[in-house]
């Protein structure tokens, strides 16, 4: 049993990454961590985990109890993380950081983006990006997996294949995502109240959303070349789920895109390519690490590549346990074969 | 008092229309019908219009009740409105087609698209599109309107100013726009069970929707060139709203997109171009006529129009009473003026 | 014209009381304070009144805006009302309290309730409770009403002809209700949050709700005894709406009570009795001051009513408008003849 | 591993069973059967299943695929498992109905209520009702289970400790329940459209619910002489979950409630007595087999009883579950130790 603790458990990415490894055979919670809730029982905070998690909160501060695991799991706000890092890693302690603190590469670009000083520029270069069906190699043996965010995964893997082959014209990239409300987050902000949220829909953050750079990075790796996107993420009234809409034109129109997709994703547990002509809807992936792709091409020569991931497990606690599978050597599906709720 | 006659009033744009013309102070509806319906009172199948409607459904085969009308509204499948035209127009009344059979000006496109032999043909090329921003002018005097789809009114309303100016790439138009699922209708169908709507968001008709011949028609007449365009629809779990996200490369960068907007909405009273920065809610058109349009330019020579309607109204009854007004020399907002319901 | 103050514009029941007087043709709104937005414009703060209010917050210490004002409606916290209530009476405005107030004519029972001193005991014997349909020849011309609570309203009104007519055993009487999350205002909560009420039903303050001893006043009022009730309020997913299914037992099985209810509410504007048989649905009163009751006898001697408002307008905004209306001479269905948004 | 046949696995309470059963360590699904989807792959009607289940729809007439099984589950309209029962029984296969055709004991009374003459009454009087709080010694070796339905589910458990004990006054039981919309099944109905049911909260069926007469028969069995409730079922717009208020007059007020109920509870695997003062919340328990109850005294005399189950799972198919465990000698628990989906 591989020994977990979480820094910042109270928030969605922190419920949902307990109701995953409160069922994970290989994983035992042995620290969770509040500032604000400290002492008090996680069972009393979330009552769905009632006589299925024995935990109490303890105080962050306390650095000998996260010292104790073998793998520290963050889902705190940006840059707490990144505080926690130096110490943690020299303990010899693995670390999955949920939040942003290092996804992006250049120091400047992050602080730009997050407001901040980095806390801690020197990890920055060792951290490995946690998509694995791009960087499952890396990710075996990292010290510290940055997880990738729920619009960048979406965005990404629905992308990949065409920008990799180098088929998509590097101007025509445009990706139009749909998230479901959890992912801002369990603050108390009244713009996330249900009356202000339920029969609505509305785009956010249009002229610049911290997840563009991240995407764009990835974008450019996989392309070879610097690589932008028109980027417009929405909220929609629905709890989980995010949907992503990507449109480019393709630079040649004799190949069979939906070869190529199944092609690259054959052997991905968690892709999934559905049959020509599908359209993947959100709730068929809810609770689960999936994510599904289909593929439409309207006129000749434009792609329309729809994605549909959970934006709380595939995009955020359940990769990071896919992540967490891969560096401690055990099935890339353990602990994630839930099914997804249906109705 | 202009005697108003509706065909088909059972549907959501049926009891839309109702909803607004029981209020119209210069409109009397002396007759609706439906075939599955005759006999019952209206209020027995809305009881939302207790006390509000006096009522009965007539048979629409009782040709002399609507021949009596000053203007009849068809809010009915596709197809019923056509078969009605030639008699009621001979008979001298005017006639707003809430469904697609004038829309389009080519009827071999709209037999391909619409899966029949279209009705009365003779009659398109008189017909008037209603979408007044456009075709004010021709509305005032027309016998036959051809009232927009929702889609094609958001996204040309929304594209309007900048392909009007010649400024949009050709090539590089995109509209991902999400819908309510009244915009759906309502049939019985297992996919808009509750059940299967909500928490789910997804695209639907990718490949081809009825409403992108529409929308290249208006466009291409705006350029002044053939265009098309990527059109991408989804559904979220909304009773009502519809959002458009446009994207387009500009050709120049120098103008002020922003400006460009104002000046050309400057005297639309229900198309409002809000302050930089802005985004529009579906929520805040709830109900009402209006049109809610915010502008975004995340890379400099890329153009993000975001548009906000109530699918129902500005994207279905509203605009046909907007039309009505205008047919009657009435004041154009005249009975429409209605404040979104908040929250 | 009825010159009109409104005290804390910035919530639920001030937005709505803005949407509803700013269409009353005999009301103009010339002052609404907000100690917190003070200065910003009211279109900014609620996207669906622009071009419909040319309105600014100003400060609420500003006391001589108010005091030119002909009535002033509070939409504020408990407590608010009370400490301006002396100072605007004695200028001669009358006032009319949305928030609990001077709801409760035993000044020591408001104050276990609502936790505080009561800021202005000396006016509570003077106003007048505002449900209509009860106090109607009061209102007219009271100096200060106080508007009655949703809950309050809806089970009065379910209870009033029945208990009124001595038919109720008086131990039997049982109150579930459910509100939609509008009721629990616009606070920054995170109860409240989408994700923590969407795919959620449950009660709350079964033990003990404010609500109650307002209930409990009413029905002892109407039976001419001591009346308690068991009163269980719950909140469902919807925005707008609030049902309420009341059960008792009747002491004479052997009378029509139909009938009863029918000829009680015969001349009532806004509250209309079904069919026999028939299920109110909260949708159907939605952004409108109506009430819809049903009557059921699943076993001979109980009786089952139900009740659907919407808890904004007629469980308090609406309402509020309908006692404006009583207040100034004007007909009582003035600015309320909004029909109900389907769907 | 045990076979498992599933009659009719189209509708709701047949894929929450599938969910359930593929995920089962016990269980082998080996064949499934729907009249209007045979031949068709499970996975393509249900995008959730994919790479889970193998399955193929067979047809419901191929009797021996079924009588090969050590067990089937009936999810299907009333009327058909008791017309398969007869044979399957007789070749060794124990079935579970998750129908309603054999919980009543008394078949005039069921004939009445289903509007059909009993296709095979002469297995009722062996059918065991497979509610495993009450039954569960009879379930270990019955033939033949007849599972509980959702509304007698959460309602009996709610009022089993009180009555049990003799402490409820007879005439004095009310149960005012709200059910998630997935209750009213997979049927396309334009009642249970998602522009019909949103922001809408209604009773149903107050005259006469088809569970009134089960849950009667329940709770006269439980308090050893007749006893009838007024019961009110509504629906919210949820797709899960069932929220039950009971409410009854004590006939001792000495007594320490809560702990009646938490000994009554203890041993039950799922059923959980919540703290006193808890309010239990319907989407704690969605996805999962358990059951949450409060206990609340608002007047000295009066007792209300919270209960919130998932309507499809421990009110339908998770009960089903526990059941087939009990019946094969497995935990109670196995395949059943979902954590909730928060949020």
């Amino acid at each position: 049993m591989v020994k977990v603790g979480i820094i910042g458990g109270t928030g969605y990415t922190g419920s949902e990454l307990l109701r995953l490894l409160l069922r994970h055979p290989q994983a035992e919670v042995v620290a969770i961590t509040s500032r604000a809730e400290a002492g008090k029982s996680v069972a009393s905070l979330f009552p769905n985990l009632r006589h299925h998690a024995d935990l109490t909160f303890s105080d962050p501060a306390d650095e000998e109890t996260l010292a104790a695991c073998d793998v520290v799991f963050s889902a705190t706000p940006n840059g707490v993380a990144a505080a926690h890092a130096p110490k943690l890693l020299a303990r010899g302690v693995r670390m999955i950081d949920i939040a942003a603190d290092f996804r992006l590469r250049d120091i400047a670009v992050w602080e730009r983006w997050y407001g901040m000083s980095h806390p801690c520029p020197e990890l920055v270069a060792e951290a490995v990006y946690g998509l694995p069906e791009i960087h499952r190699e890396q990710i075996r043996t990292a010290r510290l997996v940055a997880n990738p965010g729920c619009y960048p995964t979406a965005v990404q893997l629905g992308f990949l294949p065409v920008v990799e082959a180098g088929l998509a014209d590097p101007g025509s990239l445009v990706a139009s995502a749909v998230s479901g409300l959890s992912g801002a987050g369990r603050g108390a902000h009244v713009p996330m109240l249900f009356c202000e949220t339920a029969e609505s829909v509305r785009a956010y953050n249009v002229s610049g959303h911290r997840h563009r750079p991240e995407i764009a990075q990835g974008l450019s790796m996989m392309a070879g070349q610097a690589l932008d996107l028109v980027f417009v993420p929405h909220v929609a009234p629905l709890i989980r789920g995010m949907h992503a809409t990507l449109t480019l034109r393709l630079v040649r129109t004799d190949l069979d895109i939906q070869a190529l997709y199944e092609a690259r994703y054959r052997d991905e547990p968690f892709v999934d390519v559905l049959p020509a002509g599908a359209h993947p809807d959100t709730r068929m992936m809810r609770g689960t690490n999936g994510c599904h792709i289909a593929l439409h091409q309207p006129l000749p020569d434009r792609l329309v590549i729809l994605v549909a991931i959970d934006n709380l497990t595939k995009g955020a606690s359940g990769q990071a346990i896919q992540n967490f599978n891969l560096m401690f050597g055990f099935s890339e599906e353990l602990g994630l074969s839930d099914i997804a709720l249906f109705p």
